[in-house]
């Protein structure tokens, strides 16, 4: 009997990942993954097998990997981020079900709430909710109390799956949202292609985001009533005495 | 000048560090942090310079590393976790202000929300709340306020330093208030000193974690209307069709 690994492989550069998750892929008969995360991987394996899925086949994906270790592989099921966050770890055990075979273990990795922080300060030194606007698989109503909820308790806010090309318009819809709660001037930042080619990230206030051209490579930030803008990095202070 | 580099560590194990935490710890000249966690790293590098300081020392700590890399130093300044999440990259660039020197760094770790999960099962795979316990930086009715919104708006829900020898009581209060909103019988899971010796985790409900001893060393879990327990692990699934 093979074994099923789960690995959060972070933003998609190599140095982002885990020790565990590199070794994981070392020794690895088999990678599956989404197309797109598959092949930020593969590329540094060509002798290995892989099999890849386009987006909307999570549970065949999902089920192909359970079913390629109860063969005997050794299988690991790639994820971008981290592998539990919009990951395919619950997935995975909802098709297992209520057995302990094949053996399934989860690496986490590094979320784009922690690599897109990194890149533009420290946005998230305090509580915070991260929500995602995709509304593939959630009713729109609820991202949308999700939302209102997370800026009246002041919590800072990180999306994921701002945009896509059938969805150009749901971070305006999100913003206008936001506003009815929050200043127009909150500051906020948007991290792009995060640990890809093409990094980048820019600072605006939540007025200036609403009116961004966000696509699904984007991880934006939302500021709390704490947070400001210091030489050009988004910083929400703890409040430690002295500073 | 130096370089001074705030790296999260992860939860402790030298595998969750990423690739990127590893080759600066490697190239430092000096490692600082707080002295728990600056334990876990300095056994592996018992000849390089470090210098630890006590919790409440936050503000001397990163002062320290930041005078380091002006004298010449490179400097990696080490955070449990991640380094953005509740960690110290905010207050170095409050404490640096507006200038480019030293030059300062953020490398992302993997933190409790994803390590605590992986260990659970996968609770996080949908949107959630990261709130913290701790009212040493924070008003008690703020964090009182924002358990509420969470719970209402139906986000799991991830509770940072849940308890100290100071404040025994502050998840019976936490529960108390998420149970005015919440089943009692909701799907719960602590995760108790990840990556470390004597790492365990252990599933229970919402009325249950009322009455858990926990120490500073839990990450706590409080599942959202979805989430379930599918052989033993903590889940909450995300949607997907066909399951």
């Amino acid at each position: 009997m093979g074994k099923l690994i789960i690995a959060g492989i972070g933003p998609g550069d190599r140095d982002s990942m885990t020790i565990a998750v590199e070794k994981a892929l070392n020794a690895a008969d088999i990678i599956v993954g989404y197309t797109v995360y598959a092949d930020l991987v593969r590329a540094d394996y060509p002798e290995k097998e892989s099999f890849t899925t386009p987006m909307t086949k999570e549970t065949e994906r999902c089920q192909i990997a359970l079913d390629l270790a109860r063969q005997g592989k050794n299988v690991v099921l790639i994820c971008s981020g981290d592998s539990g966050i919009y990951g395919m770890a619950a997935l995975v055990y909802e098709l297992r079900g209520e057995t302990d075979t094949p053996e399934v273990e989860i690496l986490p990795g590094i979320t784009a709430a922690c690599s897109g922080g990194a890149l533009l300060g420290a946005p998230l030194t305090h509580d915070f909710a991260v929500i995602s606007l995709s509304d593939r698989l959630t009713p729109w109503e609820k991202i949308e109390a999700r939302l209102k909820a997370a800026a009246e308790a002041d919590l800072s806010i990180v999306l994921y799956n701002p945009a896509s090309k059938s969805r150009p318009d749901y971070l305006s819809r999100a913003c206008d949202i936001l506003l009815q709660k929050l200043p127009a001037d909150r500051p906020c930042g948007v991290a792009h292609a995060i640990g890809r080619e093409g990094e980048n990230c820019q600072l605006m206030t939540l007025r200036g985001l609403r009116d961004f051209p966000a696509d699904m490579f984007c991880t934006i930030f939302v500021g709390n009533s704490m947070t400001k803008v210091i030489n050009g990095k988004l910083i929400t202070p703890r409040g430690y005495p002295n500073v």
